[in-house]
């Protein structure tokens, strides 16, 4: 998502000189461009090219929330999660975040909010992840993808507010979706919700 | 930071097999692990070795947070960010903040907060982001690293929640610092605050 930067942005704009493909791998893909500096110094840049992905903070009638326990091997550790994958090819985010719900829960949900959208290390990647509500939840068969594992547990809002204040929940996304929930069930940063 | 699992999630822990370093550039480490899955299958798994961060959420005596503009050149856009960087070997967290701070925005801070701490992209990177509140702020000179330019600004905590809300504001952990920021204005979230 290249966008042009304002003209009062130009002591801080970096410029592309040559761009490389310096690793493509089974998942990562690294680029190491030479860029311009806003003072005509040049640097290079390497980061990874991501296709993008979907969150889904998934809302039981009683107020609980759909979660997952899944093992991330960076991480060493199970970690507690709201439902994500990566966008497939020109698939479009809602489309992405109901097929994720789908195959990791085993749920589906009769309503669908877009709240927005989180850039995670823009520093090195160019990975956007976006955000959507699901509600109505009716459960179905769980179909994961080979190699893939995890729990489907619930939590009330209260519980994951103490489990990020304990140090307990630290997946970024996942404390993103906490913000907007509390947020929202605040009555500052509104929803609004389309029927499936 | 690998923590030794739990046996009850022996169906969800995967185990190396067997590591090899794949890329090595300037900035980015990748490694490609093989791994044992829990149903006894093999797997690949693709992934960024992080020295860590330090991110710092620095509250000026009227309430207003000193945050920076930077090009962030994998996001192509100007990002609106607390200030951040990443830890040099063997350095402790909270020196890195003090140090990231100065360089960046030239103040140093009579009073600091551990939070705790977010992973901000657990499916391909161990990155660990540490969360410092910072205040009793003295202004001095930055002293920027070559290749760095960003500009620094003011916010206050209302502005933030509305460019937040309105998507404006999309990077990861300066959302997480918000959500803190709220959540211990609303006396929910401790703080234990000490001299620098």
């Amino acid at each position: 998502m290249r966008v042009v930067a304002k003209t009062e942005d130009a002591h801080l704009v970096e410029r592309l000189l040559e761009s490389a493909e310096v690793y493509q791998g089974s998942f990562l893909r690294v680029l190491k461009d030479r860029v311009s500096l806003p003072d005509g110094g040049t640097a290079t840049r390497e980061f990874i090219r991501h296709p993008g992905a979907v969150m889904v903070v998934p809302m039981l009638p009683d107020g609980r929330l759909l979660m997952e326990r899944q093992y991330r091997y960076p991480m060493g550790r199970v970690m507690l999660e709201f439902p994500a994958g990566k966008l497939d090819a020109g698939e479009d985010p809602l489309s992405c975040g109901q097929r994720e719900l789908a195959e990791e829960t085993g749920y589906s949900a009769a309503e669908w909010a877009y709240a927005g959208v989180l850039h995670n290390a823009i520093a090195y990647s160019d990975e956007g992840i976006h955000i959507y509500f699901a509600r109505g939840l009716t459960r179905g068969a769980q179909a994961l993808d080979a190699g893939e594992f995890l729990e489907v547990v619930t939590r009330t809002p209260e519980e994951l507010d103490q489990l990020a204040a304990s140090g307990e929940l630290t997946d970024a996304k996942t404390l993103i979706g906490l913000l907007w929930l509390q947020r929202w069930q605040q009555g500052a940063w509104p929803l609004s919700w389309q029927a499936a």
